[in-house]
């Protein structure tokens, strides 16, 4: 079958060149009734405009990589949804990736989204790749970080950032069971060599130095995963003197935490007070209510990164500051 | 800043740019040494291949489209990370999208990546595109549809598919209520223009008929999503004769059942016996064990997805038979 050409899809569908285009790149007003003609037409002919062509004489693709370190974690697809509410709308596509909290994997899927000429990338970064992702934002390749910041670099300028107030949270989290009167605690951490994995541990060490009781905490390290918060109970539980609380900092780690409190036979909280740092959807289900947990946001956060690459595609801001919103969240309990 | 050659690169690393091309496209034996000397030469001189002159020349990009109708369903997940585990270790690198469920982003999901020159696309359709999809495959684009067939049409080739058996799998879920002298049931099911919403239906409605209960089927169109089940259970108790149990045909509706009948202060099974199609990360949670689910293995129908997309990319097939795997699981009980 010989390639259809913009002209006979245009002829196909009586209308002009122009007008075909402008369905194509969903720009301009195109009535729905001339829309569905257009793409009557392109089925009919089995049209396939050339993406690399366009691009080429557009300078857009159209296309924004979004690389996160785990795709089928609930929070990181609220940024998703939070960023394509606003985008989407404008004609941009999300294409996602899955790091799997892997540096190496996240450089390669870097380097294919910038040969693939993606307009923008937002990234939540699974570390290590700090030198790589200032020396992609300088080439010009509009980058927006989300959830976690880069390792601290004084040489490489700043970049766009959606992120949360980690240490203030953890801390505020902590202090919840304190003031409950727990006094032995276990903290189930993430990766310490991303910025959420240092920040929220700092509010928790905080919380427990300010009631002298560092040396009563226990940390043990669950790589932000649901296995992780499995094992850091089984290790609690081992504990000759155990803790009468646990404090959990991301959500995948508490729903593991959970499972494993409740395989176990033990009540939330009568038998182990839990205060998770992100909403656990299962929450709801537990036994007893009490459940402390820090109340996210990843939709408004992902509205604002939307908001965001949308300036920084259009150029909008020139050279300026970059933009640095925290976010805080509050602490609650389910009642 | 000029932009960096091959052959700058290779003379950076000491080597031909022959092994800077196998690194570069994964192919080839190339010692871990000296791999470690090309990408720090690449990351010195910031190299930055062209994607588009590299798929033109090898007619391989090395990108699997994945369109799923809920990228955070864990089920889509699973079946994903199977893919992954066969396809990058070859050098493919997997591209996520979401089509929400919605036929009309799912048609501009497939023509962008059509446009993009991916190798292979994996679809799990919101259904309504059967003959574009049609279309993609037969102008040479591989497709493999995963969990959710096209609508039947006579006049189409068929493609490769991986999914379950539904209408048996349902059917068997339904007994198991039947079996426990549930006779009024209430069934939450999906979205009827998709092929797993109208086959589980059908074996539902087969269980009941066997019986000669289907005047006691309670049916209410919970489209697939956490809210609709959450939904549903609210429609089922504001009956006059409510039911006794609820089957719910995917894992998202089940979790929003869960969530409302706990709510509403029910006990499971106690006051409702609830039977999922799908497992349930939550239903460890709940209060008494009893919970009927269908246990899904997605992991391992992305595992034989991955193998076929490696044949039909490579082409070792020609222009065989499609595959045609249906995989079928059992009903369990959480205790």
């Amino acid at each position: 079958m010989s390639k259809a050409t913009i002209k006979q899809v245009a002829a196909e569908a009586e209308v002009s060149t122009a007008t075909v285009s402008r369905v194509l790149n969903e720009s301009g007003y195109v009535s729905p009734e001339v829309k569905e003609r257009v793409f009557g037409a392109i089925a009919k002919l089995n049209y396939q405009p050339s993406a690399i062509a366009r691009s080429l004489k557009q300078d857009k693709t159209f296309m924004i990589g979004v690389v996160v370190p785990d795709i089928s974690n609930p929070y990181f697809m609220g940024i998703s949804r939070g960023i394509e509410d606003v985008v989407g709308p404008e004609g941009f596509q999300l294409l996602f990736c899955s790091s799997d909290e892997s540096p190496e994997k996240e450089a390669r899927l870097l380097q294919l989204l910038y040969e693939k000429r993606v307009d923008a990338i937002v990234l939540a970064t699974s570390g290590g790749n700090a030198a790589r992702i200032g020396a992609l934002a300088a080439s010009g390749q509009p980058v927006v970080l989300v959830d976690r910041r880069l390792e601290t670099d004084e040489d490489a300028p700043p970049l766009d950032l959606v992120a949360e107030d980690n240490a203030q949270s953890a801390y505020e989290l902590t202090k919840a069971l304190l003031d409950r009167g727990h006094i032995r605690i276990g903290v189930v951490n993430g990766l310490t060599r991303v910025s959420t994995g240092r920040e929220r541990l700092e509010g928790v060490l905080r919380a427990m130095k300010e009631r002298g009781l560092e040396d009563r905490l226990l940390v043990y390290s669950g790589d932000f995963s649901t296995d992780g918060g499995v094992r850091a109970v089984q290790r609690f539980l081992r504990e000759k003197e155990r803790p009468t609380a646990v404090v959990s900092l991301n959500n995948r780690m508490s729903h593991g935490v959970l499972l494993e409190l409740v395989r176990c036979g033990l009540r939330i909280p009568g038998d182990m007070a839990v205060a998770s740092y992100g909403e656990v959807e299962a929450g709801q289900l537990l036994k007893e209510p009490g459940l402390f947990y820090l109340d996210q946001a990843p939709y408004d956060m992902g509205l604002k990164a939307g908001e965001i690459l949308l300036r920084r595609i259009r150029k909008e801001d020139g050279p300026a500051e970059p933009f640095n919103e925290i976010f805080h969240h509050e602490v609650k309990q389910i009642r």
